[in-house]
């Protein structure tokens, strides 16, 4: 079989396979790249989790997740930070290990507002110093914190970062080698400023991931799971797609899909049709 | 009773009372002001509905709700444009019937993607073609268009303008008394640009309603009804509100809820609740 050469699976959309399953379906699909997630690397630990890789000759794109920074000052963000220096050096490390063409690039899901709080700006600025606190190590292990704006039906949960302008501010006071940002089709497609905001992302060199999937009404009782297969809902990745080209983007397109049917399939079938979806809806824009 | 005298309760939270009732329970919960929606006053017929609002001696606030202009060319834009055309005229008429303060003010939802199609960007052309065709009859009846940017999370299915940037942007064309935007809190909160964008409005005079409601997560399974009393969710409404008041917004202040658990209650303890909550939650920003 055989896939676009530059689509990578992100692990999560086969949530339920182990790291190894991951990693042989992806490869017999005929994929050449993966996007893996912490748990299942920490599952098996991270050295048996780098042969693993280096075994499959895949090549990496990218490491999910770290973020959560928006607890206040205390022993909760203390851990987060740690946490994330950990993330940081398993990203450096998988990327050594997988093949030629790996990327460094530790996505990061910033946090909604804590517990309580209704401290939006608060929780923004909470992020800024966390990045100023983390870039110094992500420098030295060479590795790229994408901040990934998610959908603004996120906001309060999950991340207080909506917008990839806003990302781009964020990373502003960054080394672009060390912040970018991660573009994802379902969180910014509905942005009147999304495609000015992705040729300015180019031009300062920001962005460190291109993922794509589908949006699809109604959405689903948990929101979360609302992605389909890229193809199967509203979004025209043409514009988008060209827009990240032409700003420059040259890396792996990462399919991550979060659905709780997609879930429930057998991992094989659901790489190959991941494949299939991204070779109809995607690959035609790819030039 | 009494209730704060800039407080307008949108009809729309006591969604099940017929027009008669929801005057009354408005009236007797010591509310000045409310806002109607265009079913049950066409329920009644528009002139039953001018007597009984002005026996109310209630002040009117807005009318919802026009819109829906994403459709392509043909007979059912042709019906949209219509109807549009009678909302505008039952606004003028109920503006003209409610108490001394009413507000000539008529709520666009625009309309999502039409079916089948991703083109959001020829449907957001849709939405300025529409306007631009109402604008004169507006005009003539002394009515204010109010452009809705609604959340994010509904723009493939309600509304292709998702920001108040983008109904300024949209509204730029027009005169300010003919078009301007609807602020509702509920769906720009998480907007980084939110408070700027207030201001812009304001200074531009494009403010035509504010209306308050809460965000909460876990949202329901019916995104649409996830809307909260003032105070019970996230929402910080002291920025929000001296935004509106600092940009010389003088008019009542709407709560406007879709919640299938308050729908489900009597609504005159609905409207004492939401006078309580815009009591506590909003009122110590009024100045």
């Amino acid at each position: 079989m055989t896939a676009d050469p530059r689509l990578s699976v992100n692990q999560a959309t086969i949530k339920y396979a182990d790291l190894g399953t991951a990693l042989r379906v992806t490869a017999d699909a005929g994929v050449s790249s993966i996007g893996l997630w912490r748990e299942p690397v920490n599952e098996v630990g991270l050295d048996t989790a780098i042969r693993m890789l280096a075994d499959s000759g895949l090549r990496f794109s990218s490491h999910c997740r770290g973020g959560f920074f928006t607890v206040p000052e205390g022993p909760a963000r203390r851990a987060s930070i740690d946490d994330n220096r950990r993330a940081i050096d398993e990203t450096a490390a998988l990327a050594a290990a997988g093949a030629e063409g790996s990327a460094a690039v530790l996505v990061l899901v910033v946090g909604g507002l804590p517990e309580g709080s209704r401290d939006l700006v608060g929780a923004r600025s909470g992020v800024h110093d966390a990045l100023a606190e983390l870039a110094p190590h992500a420098r030295d292990a060479g590795v790229t914190l994408a901040i990934e704006p998610l959908h603004p039906m996120y906001a309060s949960d999950r991340a207080v970062v909506s917008t990839l302008g806003q990302a781009l501010d964020l990373a502003a006071d960054f080394d672009a080698a060390v912040v970018g940002a991660a573009v994802d089709t379902f969180h910014i497609w509905w942005d009147p400023d999304v495609l000015s905001q992705i040729a300015r992302a180019g031009k300062e060199g920001r962005i460190a991931t291109y993922q794509v999937c589908d949006w699809k009404t109604p959405l689903p009782a948990d929101v979360l799971l609302s992605r389909h297969y890229p193809g199967d809902g509203v979004i025209d990745f043409g514009p988008l797609t060209r827009a990240v080209l032409d700003a420059g983007y040259e890396g792996d397109i990462e399919v991550e899909i979060f659905n709780a049917d997609i879930w429930a399939a057998d991992p094989a079938e659901v790489v190959a049709r991941t494949a299939a979806s991204f070779g109809a809806a995607v690959s035609p824009h790819l030039g």
